[in-house]
């Protein structure tokens, strides 16, 4: 079964971007590059909302060259001028349970909040990678919203890199438990 | 210049409690029960918010014994009836500003994040500690507010510790910086 991993930078009191999508605050290095390359080699697929999709697309990228297979997900957008890129109206967890079982390498859930909120509350996230900074924005855009419930997770390996960052790696167990809603609240 | 530490256990996602305070999820070991002796070596005066002495006292605690100075604040309570807990009307940040510069240990600001959204917002509180359990909540009451700034933070180190929880601590920055509110946006 093909995995599915969300994470990425984020603040320490939880945003991946700063208010009006801010990233100044992200602090690149080798140790960074290097962490990213490691992932990177196994994945052949990247899932992403809709916002994620404008913000990339108005970065003037959005679209990942070479085998990469791109797929974002949208109840409103209609086309996607990229011809390389899927767009998919339909229900998220729904086609990315299907994806899973296809033969294929890892997938990769690009922030925005959003379609991992409704991933993780359909047991479909098998991994959580994080690069905790070493800041508070105080607001923006949260990395996790409510999955209405809990979410079970094993720290696999936590190192500091340069910079004070984090990198925290998490397997989600409750995905495998099957864990029913707000369990022991 | 005594210190003001603000921290805890957190989840993942950023809450010091779940729904209706739940802390059913927090992780007891020897390794934290280790950390926090050692911290506590250190303090002699604790700060709470309203909400936080009434969650305290509504447990049968609130009011640390010995040489342990306990101060509430609170604009709308009246009366603590415990002669060894201190209530304090006054604005909080005036008066933790001058508490600081009085001789004596490390201050505990203990959460609910109100207290530290405030005391954060005005440069008063110089180390954050936490202890990341491995879970996401997805509601409840979150470790940090909005100080309406950035607030810059130097990791000082950070540890696994038994059940996969991370002890990571911090050194505020700009608390030393003055910087200004909304940096950068």
């Amino acid at each position: 079964m093909r995995e599915v991993t969300y994470g990425g930078a984020v603040s320490l009191d939880g945003f991946l971007a700063g208010v009006d999508g801010a990233i100044d605050w992200l602090h690149f290095s080798k140790d960074v590059h290097q962490a990213m390359a490691e992932y990177w080699k196994g994945v052949d697929t990247i899932l992403m909302g809709r916002k994620t999709w404008d913000f990339a697309a108005s970065q003037g990228g959005g679209r990942f060259g070479g085998p990469m297979r791109t797929i974002v997900f949208s109840r409103t957008l209609r086309e996607i001028s990229d011809a390389h890129v899927e767009l998919i109206n339909v229900d998220a967890a729904n086609f990315v349970r299907d994806l899973k079982r296809q033969p294929g390498g890892e997938i990769c859930l690009m922030g925005g909040g959003e379609l991992a909120q409704s991933l993780l509350a359909a047991g479909l996230v098998d991994r959580i990678r994080l690069n905790v900074h070493p800041i508070l924005l105080g607001s923006g855009i949260p990395t996790f919203r409510d999955a209405g419930k809990r979410v079970h997770l094993k720290l696999e390996s936590c190192r500091e890199i340069e910079g004070g960052c984090l990198l925290a790696y998490y397997e989600v167990i409750s995905t495998r438990n099957g864990e029913p809603a707000r369990d022991g609240l």
